[in-house]
């Protein structure tokens, strides 16, 4: 069998709302600033690791696309061939969506707080439909009908991540490309459980620091060479992870 | 058979290297301040016509690629589904390729120059293997193998897109939608040249303006329904390129 290309996982820069400690999920806001400068260095790790991408994958969310066009420019690459899919978005925080992360656990407790943030199969309750920050009228979900989420678990997002992985992110890699997928902290938590063969408890432990490539070689069977991958800047990587574990506090 | 989709045009805004006068052609220069202010404009025209793209098709040229990233993020439609092609890209300008229009017409005089620019069938001399501004060792040229062209007339552009034409944009116009394509002065020059069969001799008399979006619709025989299209602002894009036509001078 053909060796398999390589896999970068790219998590998108600080968002405006991350800035403001929100629960975002499938509402579209922009990267900050920060999350503009976090973009750039990715791109600057892609190419002092001298590992240029070949095909870029991301979601339908706007924080994304941007990390990937940013940090592509930067690497030289804003011309390789482009995919999107809303399999690889951010988990749908339901009700949660919009909502103020400190103000959330004050109000329902750590316990339910920690729950909804960190349980694998515990959807918060779903979002009200036509309300102020649901998808409801967004023409990007119109081809999934009445099929788009309302909320989501881990668990849901594994679900519809993993068809678009093995459809049209592992034929890429099967081809020898070397293939940059720009996501989100949930969707990439939900790809690692599944490249790390990670436990549903374990899991909650895992935190994805953003505009940090993380690199993942593979075996024939998909199995990582290296459990966990490995940061392209490591140091980083570590106290990015720390940071994002304490959110909410 | 069914109703086309809508097509639009959009040549990038300026680039550092217009701003300065140069012959640019397939070297990969980024937008300048007022290229990026150019490619907002044409994303709030885009806003106000109601004329949201369903697919965007660019080169593989940082500036075309620019343009529509931030036009589409300014219509809110960065999510759409992309294609990229060698065959959208700019003209290569062969040896003037990084000299300067002024320079180049005081050398060789205004005869040379206009041929070289708006002649249909004489190209520039090709340029050289290995210098400076040539692309020979550029990756996303790889696949062309020797092919790569070292100089173009319009009307080895013409021969390159059509191709492309047929194949790419005609079948997403025939599911029905609205097409955006992001390109460069030649590269659109020759497609609305094909579209509004312009002859050889009068397509040198027609310039594009940058930054602003040129609507087509199309019969079932995809000739224009209002032959030259209509911009989308009509006012600039008579001054415009009343400015493109002086270019050199």
């Amino acid at each position: 069998m053909a060796e398999l290309g390589t896999l970068v996982l790219l998590r998108h820069g600080q968002s405006t709302w991350n800035a403001e400690n929100l629960f975002t999920g499938w509402v579209d806001v922009p990267l900050s600033e920060q999350g503009e400068a976090e973009a750039r260095r990715g791109g600057e790790l892609l190419v002092e690791s001298g590992l240029l991408p070949d095909v870029v994958h991301t979601s339908v969310l706007r924080r994304a696309i941007s990390t990937a066009n940013i940090a592509l420019d930067v690497a030289d690459r804003h011309w390789i061939p482009v995919r999107r899919d809303w399999r690889l978005n951010e988990r749908h925080y339901g009700a949660l969506q919009g909502k103020n992360k400190k103000q959330v656990r004050d109000e329902f407790g750590e316990d339910q707080f920690m729950l909804w943030r960190r349980s694998y199969d515990v959807p918060p309750p779903p979002i009200e439909r036509g309300s102020e920050f649901s998808q409801d009228a967004d023409p990007r979900y119109a081809s999934l009908g009445g099929d788009a989420p309302l909320t989501e678990c881990l668990k849901d997002v594994v679900a519809r991540l993993l068809p678009y992985w093995d459809s049209a992110i592992v034929p890429d890699l099967r081809a020898g490309k070397t293939v940059l997928v720009a996501a989100h902290g949930n969707s990439l938590r939900a790809l690692v459980k599944h490249l790390d063969s990670i436990s549903d408890a374990e899991i909650a432990g895992l935190n994805i620091p953003t505009g940090i490539p993380l690199r993942y070689d593979l075996n024939a069977d998909l199995t990582p060479v290296t459990p966990g991958g490995t940061y392209l800047d490591p140091t980083a990587a570590k106290e990015a992870a720390a940071a994002v574990a304490a959110q909410g506090r």
